[in-house]
């Protein structure tokens, strides 16, 4: 096990009704809130209405900022960073889902930064203060509600980069409360649904794939996530509204990607990495790319530690472990884990979404290309799209 | 599942040599540290030396005050309310394990308190704020190093009420820090090591034995930390200087008892509550105690919630599903624990602690009375004591 540091201290306000919390969780911060948020969705269930009438009760201001788009660009951050001066905001309410946390994030660190927010991310700066942030969250799937993490997209000469929006002091992004309410959840369409199982499952075994020995605990931590959102995923796509399902994967969603899976351990990520490339360029969902791409790269770097997805097809998938072959073991639970997708209704192949063979070179020479099981180069990431196709 | 709300926002500070950051994590919190310890444990180590070093490194000055014995008491509480206060203490650093934590934590809420500290406990007063506590863990056992719980006896009428410090605000007493390094607890004696995983899984079991369903996750994850105390408690009483076994147990042993594994759901607790009657009263460790008591208190109420039973023998203890009996199935779950006790060199018997029985009906009377499969009575509190005779 490696030595590490792990602190997550987002407040996690759990269940039914729990919306109804928001202008108490967010006069903690202060009095003045920019409520930040996607399209129309909210309106349409009345959530909306739910959060003004908590926050206004609590005596939050609000300012609003709506329009956020899936993959997220740095437009409506520069919009929202001026909105926070203008009207110095105390807290920025993320109500959405992963995109929308991501936006208000950059929004967060943007605020109180006298250049350029974009400095961040292209490396030529450290973001040293950010305005506290909080998030009402509507689609288990990024994880962003807990997460240090964010992703937003910006063009160089052409090319969407779509890349992460600070690389230290990744802690002062971290929200500081999230608000999950399960029944939020129970509308959403079973292709979001599925994207978002997809997404969380990623989270987990982009930390689970890791050359790291002895992390007994954090394995077996993950392989309760995975079966937990399996079994429960199963659930959903049959019954939509079943509450207690809807929950699991809600509360599974946050731990996946909180980082109490990836202590003491390396990750691996390159799955994310090439997937962000290809969200970055094509009309297509994150959860959506990545179970296009994810059992594409096991089948690339299987042979690289045999013995981890021998454990991972035993474990998570309940494979019978064929001891003559451990090779047939890890590839019958790469296939049950390809075949869940399916079942779930994602595509497993570029070919699926219209996606073409002829940027893979581009993609593979842009990508960023970290790696556990195998340091990924140019190379592989041509040689997993076209396991992918 | 049930409405939660989690907030954990203690920073884990893990590996080797950690304890040498312990000068940069106080120094968020200010310039003055109250050095709160045990025996003198810590200086045979070198422990003591290297806290100091950092400390110093940092400009942080120290106020000392060590001698906090198992079972921690008001008297040295009340003499660190003094020290704080006259020293304009701005965090307390507790080093040592639970008895100091907790010993910590009731200066903590005490210092800036007006009144007496025991109002706390005795429910006159509601605790409104706290100085910060950090902590240095040497023994992994009570998980109150990211716990929002502490436990200290006060004498009434001559019988010893082991109770929480605090029944309200919790949060206020959660460590804002916790420095683990499991090279600490490589030269833990045997028996000392057994009482902690014992403790541990304790912690984990009172949450996992409750009445609520649909809390998958939540069991999944709690049956990973149990698999993993139980296997590498194994390694650690065969090789104690195994370091990889000894960080499972420690990492694990703070996930056990930072409420994670509580949400969603009514814990039992019922087990811990007796013991505190017990370790109250006689010379006895809380996890040998706990060793004694919980298999008793399993064979009292597993017909209860047999189902629940039936999951922990399967898939904690691999136990062959009797489909003809689950009783039969529970029953082995509850034999292979008590065996797994006695194996790592825990009694299981009052009788081997030399603990009589007069006392039973008065300890049963005075016990606090939770539970989520059983709700206590004395009755049953006194023939959990005959079970354990």
């Amino acid at each position: 096990m490696e030595n590490f540091d792990f602190w997550c201290g987002t407040r996690i306000i759990f269940g039914r009704g729990t919306e109804k919390q928001a202008g108490e969780a967010v006069s903690m911060y202060g009095k003045t809130a920019l409520l930040h948020y996607g399209g129309g969705s909210i309106k349409k269930w009345g959530l909306y209405d739910r959060v003004i009438k908590s926050l206004n009760e609590a005596g939050v201001k609000t300012v609003e900022l709506g329009g956020v788009r899936p993959n997220p660009t740095y437009e409506l951050i520069y919009e929202g960073i001026k909105l926070c001066r203008e009207h110095s905001v105390d807290l920025i309410l993320a109500v959405g889902g992963g995109s929308v946390i991501d936006s208000a994030k950059g929004i967060a660190v943007g605020a109180p930064y006298e250049g350029d927010v974009l400095d961040f991310t292209l490396k030529k700066a450290v973001a040293k203060e950010a305005l506290p942030v909080g998030a009402i969250l509507t689609l288990p799937a990024a994880g962003s509600e807990s997460s240090q993490y964010a992703v937003a997209t910006h063009e160089v000469d052409g090319y969407p980069y779509k890349r992460d929006v600070v690389w230290e002091n990744f802690h002062l992004i971290r929200p500081k409360f999230a608000i999950l309410n399960p029944e939020l959840t129970c509308t959403l369409p079973p292709f979001q649904t599925a994207c978002g199982i997809c997404d969380i499952m990623a989270h987990v075994m982009e930390r689970y794939f890791t050359s790291v020995k002895n992390v007994e605990l954090t394995d077996r931590l993950s392989e309760a996530v995975l079966k937990t959102v399996i079994n429960n995923g199963r659930v959903v796509m049959k019954e939509p509204e079943n509450y207690d399902a809807r929950a699991e994967i809600m509360w599974a969603g946050s731990v996946a990607h909180n980082d109490l899976l990836g202590t003491g351990r390396q990750p691996d990520f390159a799955s994310h990495m090439i997937e962000h490339e290809i969200s970055g360029i094509y009309d297509i969902a994150h959860g959506a790319g990545l179970a296009i791409i994810f059992p594409a790269w096991m089948k690339h770097v299987y042979k690289n530690n045999l013995d981890r997805f021998v454990q991972f097809a035993v474990r998570v998938w309940n494979v019978d472990h064929n001891f003559y072959s451990p090779e047939q073991t890890a590839l019958e639970g790469i296939e049950k884990y390809e075949k869940f997708l399916k079942e779930i209704g994602l595509p497993t192949r570029l070919s699926e979404e219209n996606i073409p063979a002829d940027r893979f070179e581009e993609m593979a020479e842009k990508a960023m290309k970290p790696g556990s099981i195998k340091k990924m180069t140019a190379k592989d990431i041509v040689e997993i799209f076209k396991l992918a196709s």
